[in-house]
């Protein structure tokens, strides 16, 4: 297969002139992102092109921004941001069966081999050859159009919008967590962190059937948002280690019976000491967040002990129809999320990735091209 | 039930004149054992009383004897140790049917309450209410007779010695981390510490058909054990953080294939960040080893970009009849483990704990009683 | 532990003068249940005494009834009948801690050996010693009192009835299929019977996340009630075989997506072979109805060529806690499915159980203690 | 991708002239099989030529051979037969980087489309777009050359031969039945059928560590080849179904402990009658052979009161690895079941499907090309 990211033929940001009608906003240095044209790969097969028409940031993209890279990958040269999108339809591959021109379509970022043992056991979000929208060297898809593949441009029930089928990709992170806990109606669930991956989580928790689900935060503001996302009670958290005791009695209190899975979507020596141990023996923690490379934790007393399990996440797999269906379905509502929007122009571009960097009351931001 | 192993009627380690005929290692005080009477507890309906002939020392042992206490559990009062031991069943409760005077068993532990979540689903090595032998405050079993629960006591094939059965113990534990852990045909095994616990863990990863065991230590005396016992290739470990880079490149060299699941027997920062490292995308870290109680691990670049998920191994359920069958039809071979035996006297318990304690060559220490 | 349903001091069907305040329906013969006294076991230390206030009538009661056996249970001598049942605790043994005098309880009908390995496992619902509430030779629940391990007995929230804790015992059906068949928020669910045990099927696959649940019958009024109760379509189905291609065009019409898993809650040739056929490669035939003992199905076409697993359900386990909090919650209504209610005196238990033995509309009979 | 199985331009089985270097097994009709030319497809950029060096026939090619069906795929022009197979890598395509022209490959035969629900989640085996060779309509791999995609080319070590390769593929259904029914250390297997599937699912279960494996069979000859291969203990079966009780008491007697998991390697009514009442509760019957369409079976006894799962195996997936491995440390030996030996060409064709379509002591039939 074509690599259909990777390939833009462009010097410096520049180029041909017949490509101006496709412009992206290219990350060119720290805090420094240009809006430039995007001459296109060309259409494989099994390729479609979609005209994007929502595109949200998220925490990784931002820390692009911030630091030009994010766990290990690096930006080495210029790349084109963004990964949450949806679109149109504009021109479908000689072998595209299951769209045409028009659908409207979310885009689930990640292109996998097919090939190596784990694509073929299902576990293709761990293939080490992915090429990911906008995780260097791969370019992103903050532009006016992209070609991706066909299989992993998932058609979008009228009913559920541009911005929503954007949405599809962090609600992934959320929807895949819960699969990989196995949260079901027996599971009560702790999840530390209120930012937008752990409110999506808090969604999709409550879509499996969780019956309780408990939020801890620094951020009252974040709190009270998840409150009334839906959050059965919140508890306020605090940066310090040598709070945790009194922080658990808050969680158990709030709780009030035991806890069966905890997502940490912060990541810190702090929340994962929280963590393991707020979980009840047998239970499982989930690591989400990717806050600290190395945590100070204490494994013996939770894994050798009680036998918890830290259960790794990494992106996704299989996640775009459940997601779809849940949106149409109603639910799960990501609207309430978007908090801030933006045009794709230089000026938006800049305000929206410092409103995103920002935090506090800015959950989503999304741009409409 | 009635409280078989808690309820000794002794006062300061003296028991009622009637009951010298049974003697027990109590642990007194900082390497302070010494054996006194024992009087046992009332033999229930469906108890069996055994007389003890082998019982083996423990890591967790020692670590009662040398710190009056092991992970949370602590030494309050005068406490007889030991818990992995075979004997003879030399009285069998009313109700007892499993069992009959004469014959050889092997003991398993542990006592749990049958009766909570953990222990109705299955998982009862995690019941909160287990009385454990020689478990603070629970009596153990280096005594001339206990009274334990008929089932569980198994009984042993002719060809299954009382050392061996004593010896289904420790063998559990590396039963269970493979059950755990999911070992079979397909599963490469990296195993971090040669001492008694990695080294049956090895012999029950080749039972689970693991084609390919590569150990580390840094100890080359156990690390030469560990080859003749059946390790593919060994591995000279480092105390050093600085050295796992180098470390990394021996054990893959070693393994010449993907290391699927880690099992780190020995449970500090440096074997768990080995551990993480070594690990492929997708496997399985077990901690069974009680080394430190706080880690500095680097969850990030391993739970949350690569799902190596971390399985905590505490003890082990319903592995007796397993070990067993392993013993008898020859699948694994404990007997070499065996390298050092005392006689049951105040001076061959002083010896056997202290040859336990300096690890090295004594991989098992045995009592014969 | 006491045998406490299996001892009554009775002989045919004659208690003790002073035990007339406790009376007891007794299946005497085919279709001839009387009332009369009956002596209560005497109260272990870890049971209590239910006066039991609400007792349903199951499908298992009814073929006892008219057939004086169900499956391979057959009664041989005098045997109180019915199993689904909740009251008051009236008396607590020496041992119990988890509930006290006024503890309004809904009871888990069977006593398992909690020592055999599938108890040890944590599959006890198919211990070989199980004690079953009116399974024979265990005399049942439908009496003033009765005598039940506290660790059964699972205390009511005040918002729930004990009417509604009675029905915990069929909900648990229902609970436990669907975590057999692991149903989550990705799981499209066809159920084939509209009677009480496909109803609670239906309940509880919406609890655990169904999106979509279509449900077949032949009985036009039990499909509207399912229809009422919130099937997503229903279709009507046909005891003929010759009909099933038919059938097959209308469920794949209804459900409009995959089928997943296909719950049999009738269990004749017939709608195996609909389930068999409906369901897609990959998914699941959960076999809950308890129709014919043998059936001529598709297994080639279905196991052998499209992996088609075919998942047996018997009775529950560890189900009442999250029955509970289900109705708690109000995640689940099952109030709608009390369709007759009648006094406990022979009147009653007659009329009641020909009702029950009819069908048609009454979905579950209730009989008020 | 290309079709690289069905695309040779072939009239009537005529080829150009240029193609009789590449003379292929062409099925015309019921036992009609005639060496013809075989025009190869294009060699795709992900491809490999292949000169084919060994052949087995399985059941399935008898079956098109003597049916021109087997189950629901129909031969409806002329075909290539055979898919067991290994050989030569003659050229590799331009993106191929796996292989190299000279190295020795064993052939995985089916080509799934990689982009389906199936084939995401790992179940590729179930594809519904699956091209497999020699199932119509695709062309199979008795031939001098084949195209095939690298990556179900797997390389042989030195160690193992082109003809063990070519036996990875019956392995493989043996493999992947072990691994969907989780057979390991604890799980006593009784297989019945000792035809060749039959034999290495008892190979492949002593390689995943059953400790012990009954086979039954009504031909003695075969039985005794199990014995020989390794069989704890042989049991003569019946065709009757009036002898089944007996036949389960000699099963219980030769297995002397609980059946944990069957495999049914016929496929009747009579065996898997057999299967699910000789395996315990909450065991698992596998159904491997392809029988009858139709079975007769007792599942309310088994499923629905025993909680035995019927677990169905279509071919394999993810396989070759495992099998490859497991033939190069002699953890399974193959080579006693290749019994007879057959060239090339029209008459040894001819041989060599009467012989394997009259099994008896016929095992595998191998041609060497």
């Amino acid at each position: 297969m074509a690599d259909v990211h990777g390939d833009a033929k462009i010097k410096d940001g520049q180029a041909e002139a017949e490509d101006t009608n496709n412009m992206a906003a290219w990350l060119l240095g720290v805090k420094k992102i240009q809006i430039q044209p995007y001459l296109l790969p060309p259409l494989g097969a099994q390729d479609v092109r979609v005209r994007i028409k929502a595109v949200g940031i998220c925490g990784s993209d931002v820390h692009h921004y911030t630091h030009m890279r994010c766990a290990n990958f690096v930006v080495k040269k210029p790349m084109i941001i963004g990964h949450e999108c949806a679109g149109f339809v504009e021109e479908v591959g000689s072998e595209v069966k299951s769209l045409k021109v028009g659908d409207r379509v979310a885009l689930e970022p990640g292109i996998s081999c097919q090939s190596c043992d784990l694509c073929k056991n299902g576990r293709y979000n761990l293939c080490s050859q992915m090429k990911f929208f906008g995780s260097p060297p791969t370019n992103g898809s903050l532009a006016n159009q992209v070609v991706h593949p066909a299989r992993l441009c998932f058609k979008l029930p009228e009913t559920v919008s541009l911005e929503e089928g954007a949405m599809c990709e962090p609600l992934s992170v959320g929807v895949h967590a819960c699969r990989r806990a196995n949260v079901g109606p027996d599971t009560n669930v702790l999840i530390i962190g209120a930012g937008p991956i752990g409110l999506v989580t808090m969604l999709a928790a409550r879509a499996f059937g969780a019956p309780r689900i408990i939020m801890v935060d620094v951020d009252e503001l974040r709190l009270s948002f998840a409150k009334d996302l839906g959050a059965d009670e919140i508890v306020k958290g605090s940066t310090s280690i040598q709070d945790i005791p009194e922080e658990l009695l808050c969680i158990h209190k709030a709780m009030n019976t035991c806890v069966d899975v905890t997502f940490d979507c912060v990541g810190f020596t702090k929340t994962m000491t929280t963590a393991l141990n707020a979980t009840r023996a047998g239970g499982k923690v989930c690591l989400v967040g990717l806050g600290q490379s190395e945590m100070a934790i204490p494994l013996m007393a939770a894994a050798t002990t009680r036998e918890i399990d830290v259960i790794g996440i990494f992106r996704y797999r299989n996640t775009w129809p459940l997601c779809i269906e849940l949106l149409r379905s109603g639910k799960i509502d990501v609207k309430k999320l978007i908090t801030h929007r933006f045009q794709f122009d230089n000026e938006g571009v800049q305000k929206a990735f410092e409103t995103s960097a920002k935090g506090g009351n800015a959950i989503k931001v999304m741009f409409n091209l």
